[in-house]
This record gives structure tokens, C-alpha cells and sequence, in this order.
């Protein structure tokens, strides 16, 4: 039992250093390593496998409203980034430059891809021609580099995996609804798969994306009080499409230019993950995410029948994404080591169950025990794994709400971004001004107009003029 | 079908220029368009669904010998590459190199990987200590850079989709039998998905992988008669391990050095499909591997009813991939557009069939007509499919074996490659010389010693000597 306590020992509580708790589950539970080089990560097995039923699910969601998957370069001539005035501004700074290949320097220094909208749009200046050619959706699932000064596992890294959808479009109108669809398809999918409410809104003109005309994001509020942007949505209008001259002929054979969106998601998803749901025994998975959804841990294994019922066990589950862990380490080491990789069921199994024909379930989120028949655990487990699901996010919610506060005045706004980790809801006149003003002062940013609109007053929160929309406000990762 | 002619015209005749043919059904299938970066080609819907599919099996088989997946940095210091000197010779001639990130000079320059060999080991050092964390059997599904001088889609460019995996044994038995089943793994693959037969055997001293201290391969005979190297599986023993110093302590407390394997297959295989399968009308893909195994063209579909037949029938298709092609070009149009993108079964249904409860089925690769009755066309296209996939290996077995001759002598030798395209099987004494001057009078490099050895002759074709072993010879992609 030395092996317990030391595992249990080595997690700092959450209540006493957030920072150090994240860094030690991403650490404990094996989701990432860090690397020789500097910012980027190794995503073990563990962190991996989240990454891949996050892909699969988000994939299939895609597909089901006809996005097909493509897969660009990862190189961008310095030629071809600097074609979109805003867009080069907002990259160039933090791009990776390859300036020799193959022993030689390059006449031209490639960049690799911290996003693809201009590979995107080369690509369409060729392939779109008539109105029959649109709508393409595109989607391609790689990584990106940006050259981030300070770095975090899965927060912020110089390379991350993502997806990065890219669409073209005949009518302006085409491009909203296809920009304001994919928000919503990733805010269900957070909702929905790993537990995660979100708020949805639009950004800023300060917040949004370099080229973009309007950028959506789904907000996540974390366990400490702070923000996480999500995913986000962006409509170009055809600022892309007159930069890289993407014209379709249309019905009338008039050359028209296309409307453009882009969208995307990536594994921060996973920090936030760990930063909802996690506690200070470890990672919680919601069932549906989960690589592993049940663990069976053999009780006095080396006695005559155990493992045999543990594996006759599996079989039963074969349902569900099980495992059985029949290693050589104690119980009691195997139950903190799957509950830190937020296993979502555990199930004990020893000599006693055995002939009462029972097993003990062990819920990750609540501790609660059960002792079920082995006659009907399966239909037990599946119950469980499913109230697990639809719990996790009420709380989720509940946790949010209670930490999402209103303010009315400069004084307040300032006193809640202080002493209440949260969401501040206030109205804003829609100045950059008043935006600059309240990041300077309180450190708290706009995370986005919902698009749930309330009138908590009349006048903006920092200047008092006339507002014109109600933000949500908060520090962010 | 003024359209349709211009279709079929547009594809080079493959007996008349191989190459061209080639490129033609690259481009005109839509698997790939070229892009702004050098050597770097765009993956395609239909390109990259391939890709998906062949992941999505190779994948689902890795995991069933327990692989994990994992991924590392695309990035590799460039001390880190240097550290085994077999590989870094290999590779580090073909690497491009990141020297500027976040607009300052890099105090050590990047390599972006070639391949991940340094990158697992220094992983590999830092978190195996003991017999029990062995073995380690990690995957990573990626891209890798090498900077060739010259280019093809699929076969060779400078950026490609791969996996590689890697694994670290107690034991070199253990090292060796890993190695023996991932490469019995993919000739599996390529024989019961492809439909590509498979040499399966090992590489001489002269082709091995740099770092390496045997490689295996398979080896497949495309349509022109020239060989595709299509997957490799090295043994490393305890090179990279002592280079990188991965030691483990064993049952007995003692310092052990791991013994490790690496193994790839890469997108080339998708012009191995390409070059095995293909005719003069384009693509021909085999069923288990078709992203879209049946379409469905409607005849006559502006009378009432066809469209809603047509979309009846794909439900009732559900078992398999299919499309219905409801578009406003001619059905002709279609016929040769699905041809040319290689779909297994074409469906043909208008009003009369509908009449007559029937529809047409178009073998692709036979182009073998069968009218059918609606009421059974489910398990008659289940049939179909499995029949073409079945006489599609052995067609391609047909063509390889009737393309493989023996040489016993070096004048036999320089005719059979002069004027026979294929394999040439002929003996050799182990020498490097011989290989060389084999090469040098002839262009035919050694493709492997094949596993199923034969005694042809005594005497190397060469020099005479006594010969070693079989090889098999040939020109190579």
C-alpha cells in the first residue's frame, strides 16, 4: 500500500495550486510527455486515444452535413501567406520558417502552416469555375505550428492537432448559415460527448480572427473560474476570395466571387477536459469520451477462477470499451492508478463476489459503490455509465451558472473579476476602447456577444454611453 | 456525349506511355492536384478517402497485436538527429530545416521529421526502467519531409502521409518476431484489401534502412512491370538503444540495453492501386478498399418515380458504400466520370427497369453486365463485390508471375531486364560489388532475398562465385 499513498501524495490539491494540479494530472495519468523541443508535447497513449474519439465523433458529425476530408502541404510559400493583407499581420509574427531543404537554401522560405486559409484559397482559385462546382467543404485534420512564448500541455503549444474546416460558397447567406452551423455542431458535440456547456456567441471585432468578418466561439468556463475559447467559427465574406480571385460562373454566366468560412477545433479540448471534470484524485472522463469506459480489477487474482471470471466478465461487457487490469500490483495501487486516468466505472471482482455471484461498481464521479448480480451487470453498467454522462454535465452547468455574476458599474465589474473567478456578464457600448480599458484594468477579456442576448442595463459598463450589447467577460486561458 | 468522348479521350493509352497514363488518372480521378509548394501534392476527396480507409484498416489491425497510438513533435533538434551516426548520415542530406521561429533565429536549428526514430528513442530513454514497462509498442500516423530532387504523386514527394511504428523488446528474439509480424502484417493487408500480392523477404546490407540491422519488405509488381517497395519492418537490435542509452532493469536487477523495431507504410501505396488495378479507362479500385463501392446512376431521372427509386435503392444498399449520382450531366457522362474514379459496381435504373423490378449491374473491372431483380440486388452485389475482389489478386498474382523470369547468366540477366519489364530472380554471393555492377550495366537494384528461397544455381549471376542466396531483382519505382 506504500505505492498508494505516494501515488495519491504526488497530485497537488486543486484548492491549493491549480496550475500545479493540471500540470500534475496531465503528468499522472501519462496524457502527455514533454519534449526535447522546446513547447512541443508527446501525446502518450492515454492523451492520444481521447484525441482519437474526439476525431472520430467530430468526424462523423462533419460528414453527416457533407464535409469531405482533404489534406494540404504543410508548407506555405512566404509569397502565398502574404497575399491577405490582415491575415499575414495576424500570423507572420508567430510562424516557423524552413529556409533550407535537401542540403541547400531555398530561393523562397516556406512557412509551416499555422492555419491553411491560403492554401485553401489557391487551391479553390483552381478547382472552382462554375455555380456547379460549389458549395466545396472541405476539411482536413493535421497539425500546426505557432511559435508561442509561453507554452502549456494541450493549452498552448507550438504545435497542436486540430482540424480546420474550410468552406466556399456561392451566396454571402450560404456562408453565415454554414459559419453558424458548425458553431452549433461544436457546441453540441461538447455538450453532448465530453459533458462541456458552453456558451456561444460571437467575437469581437478586436477578438476575431486575422481576415475573418465575423468569428463565433463556443466559451467553456473551467473548474478555477476561468475561460476557455473552445472552437471557433469564422465567416470571410469574399475578402479571401478577392485577395486570391476565387470567382464561379454563375446561373446567369456572370463571374461572381464565392463566400468563404473557416472553423476549427483542437486538442485544447482536452485541457479542458481535465480543467471541467477532473478532481483531486485524478482525470474524470464522461463515458462517451472515454478510451476506457469500465476497468475490471481482480480482487486476490492469484487464487483459483479469478481472472478466468474477469475475462468471461469482459466478454459479457463487450459493450462497452473495457479493460481488465491483471498486472501484478496491489488492488489498492490499481484503483488510484485508474481512478487518476479517470477510468468511468471500476469493477471489483474477488473469490467472495465470485460465489455470491456479484461485483462491486465503482462510479469515478461520485465514489458511489454498488453491488450488483452478474446477471444483470451489464445492463447495471450501462445504466451507470449513462446517468455518469448526463450528470457530469449538470454540474458542469451548475458549476458555470454559479459562477457567471452580472455587473453594473466600473467598481463592480472590477471587484467580481478580483473575487469571483468567473464569467462577468455586462453591457458594453461596442467601443475598442472600452474593451482595451477593462483588459487593462482587471485583466479580463470579452469572450464573446452571446448569442443568448439579455438587457442587464442600458448603458455600457466602462464609459456609460448608450450599449449596444450584453458580453460576457472573464480571464482566459 | 460530346462530353463522354472528350472524357475518354483525354486519358493517355497506359501501353503507349505508362507515365502519362499515370498522371492522367491522378489528375483526372481527382486524387490529387498539385499545389504551390514544390514536390508537395493536395490530397483530393477521392484521394484522401482512400487513405482514410486504408488507415482506418491497417489501424484496427495494428491495435489487435496491442499497438498504441501515440504522436510526437514533427520538430528534431538537429543534436538530437545527429546522435546515431548510420541514420543521421541517411537522412540528414534530405531534411529541411527550420532555422527562424516567432521572427528570431533559432539558437539550434529543426529538422522537421524524416522520420521519428531519434525523436521515439529519447521518448523511449526517459520512460522505460524496468522489464515491466516493456514491451513498448507505439504508432504515430503523420506526415514526414524528405527533400527529393524529383517527384510523383504518390510514389515520391517531398512531404508524406505515413505511420511508422515503434517498439522496444527485453529481448532480441522479441525484436525479431515483432519485426517478422508487422511485416506478415502488411503483405496480409495488401494481399486481402489491396489485391497487390506481395514478395515478402529481406533487404541486402546495401538497401537497408540507415541505423538498421536487417530490414524486410514487401515488395509488389506494378502493370509496366517495374517493382514498388511497399512497406518496410527494420530490426534495429541495440544500436539506436546503446546510442541513445535505453536501458532497462531485468528480472535478475541487471542493466539491460531494449532491443527495437520501426516499421511504415506510407501513401505510395495508393499508386500501388493505381499501377496494379488501373486500365485505359481509368481507376479500378478493389471493394474493400473503395471509398464508394457502388453508385448509382438513374436513367431517364426526370421521369417521375426514377429519382425516388434510385434513393429507395440505396437504402436497401445500406450494407455498402454508395452514392447515388443524381447530377444533370447525361447518364453516359456518368458512366465513364464513375469508370475513371475506378467504382466497383455501377447500378443503372429508369423507368423501364423499374417496370420490370430490375436494374442493371456494371462490373468496373470486367465491365461484365447483369440484369437483376430489385428483390435480390443486395445479395447479387455482395457477391459481385466479393468475386472482383477475389479475381482482382488473383489477376494481379496472374500478371506478377507471368512477369518474373529466372537468369543464370549476366548476358541473360541484361536481356531479360532489356526486354522483359518484371522481376528477375537470379542467384547472388552476398557481395556489395555484385549488386553494383549489377545496377550499373542494368538500372535492376536488388528488391530482396525473398523469405521462400529457391537453389536456381550455384553460382552468383554476377561474378560466378558461389552463390548466398536467392534475390529478386528488378527496375524499381
Amino acid at each position: 500500500m506504500a505505492n498508494d499513498k505516494k501515488l495519491v501524495e504526488s497530485i497537488t490539491s486543486m484548492d491549493e495550486d491549480f496550475a500545479q494540479w493540471y500540470t500534475d494530472v496531465v503528468k499522472k495519468a501519462e496524457l502527455v510527455d514533454y519534449s526535447g523541443v522546446r513547447g512541443c508535447t508527446i501525446f502518450r497513449p492515454a492523451g492520444y486515444a481521447i484525441w482519437e474519439n474526439i476525431q472520430k465523433e467530430l468526424d462523423a458529425r462533419f460528414k453527416a452535413t457533407g464535409v469531405e476530408n482533404v489534406y494540404m502541404p504543410m508548407f506555405i510559400p512566404e509569397s502565398l501567406l502574404n497575399k491577405e493583407k490582415d491575415h499575414v499581420e495576424g500570423f507572420a509574427p508567430e510562424v516557423a520558417w524552413v529556409t533550407h531543404g535537401g542540403g541547400e537554401q531555398l530561393q523562397e522560405r516556406l512557412c509551416v502552416r499555422p492555419t491553411s486559409e491560403t492554401l485553401f484559397c489557391d487551391f479553390y482559385s483552381h478547382i472552382i469555375e462554375s455555380y456547379r462546382d460549389l458549395p466545396k467543404l472541405y476539411n482536413q485534420w493535421c497539425s500546426v505550428v505557432r511559435w508561442e512564448k509561453t507554452t502549456r500541455p494541450f493549452l498552448r503549444t507550438l504545435e497542436f492537432l486540430w482540424q480546420e474546416g474550410h468552406t466556399a460558397h456561392a451566396t454571402a447567406e450560404e456562408a453565415e448559415e454554414r459559419t453558424i452551423q458548425m458553431l452549433n455542431l461544436y457546441a453540441d458535440f461538447c455538450e453532448e460527448v465530453l459533458a462541456i456547456p458552453m456558451v456561444r456567441g460571437r467575437k469581437t471585432d478586436k477578438e476575431k480572427f486575422a481576415g475573418a468578418e465575423a468569428t463565433y466561439t463556443i466559451e467553456a468556463l473551467m473548474h478555477d473560474g476561468k475561460a476557455l475559447q473552445s472552437g471557433t467559427s469564422h465567416n470571410f465574406g469574399d475578402g479571401f476570395a478577392k485577395a486570391f480571385n476565387i470567382q464561379y460562373t454563375d446561373k446567369e454566366n456572370k463571374l461572381q466571387y464565392v463566400h468563404q468560412t473557416s472553423w476549427g477545433m483542437t486538442t485544447r479540448l482536452i485541457g479542458a477536459l481535465i480543467m471541467v471534470h477532473g478532481d483531486n484524485s485524478g482525470l474524470v472522463l464522461p463515458p462517451r469520451i472515454a478510451p476506457t469506459q469500465v476497468v475490471i480489477v481482480p480482487i486476490m487474482q492469484k487464487k483459483e477462477g479469478v481472472l478466468e471470471k474477469a475475462a468471461e466478465l469482459r466478454e459479457k461487457l463487450g459493450a462497452f470499451r473495457v479493460k481488465v487490469d491483471d498486472s501484478d500490483k496491489s488492488p489498492g495501487w490499481k484503483f488510484s492508478e485508474h481512478e487518476m486516468r479517470g477510468i468511468p466505472v471500476r469493477v471489483e471482482i474477488g473469490p467472495k463476489d465470485i460465489e455470491a455471484n456479484q461485483a462491486v461498481l465503482v462510479r469515478r464521479d461520485t465514489r458511489e459503490k454498488t453491488v450488483v448480480s452478474l446477471d444483470e451487470i451489464d445492463t447495471k453498467i450501462g445504466e451507470i455509465l449513462e446517468a455518469m454522462q448526463k450528470e457530469m454535465l449538470e454540474r458542469a452547468r451548475n458549476h458555470r451558472d454559479a459562477h457567471t455574476y452580472e455587473a453594473h458599474s466600473t467598481e463592480e465589474f472590477a471587484d467580481v473579476v478580483a473575487n469571483k473567478p468567473g464569467f462577468v456578464k455586462a453591457m458594453w457600448c461596442g467601443e475598442r476602447a472600452c474593451e482595451d480599458e477593462i483588459k487593462e484594468k482587471t485583466g479580463a477579456t470579452s469572450r464573446c456577444m452571446p448569442f443568448a442576448q439579455e438587457h442587464i442595463a442600458d448603458t455600457c459598463v466602462c464609459c456609460g454611453k448608450q450599449a449596444k450589447s450584453l458580453v460576457y467577460w472573464g480571464k482566459a486561458y
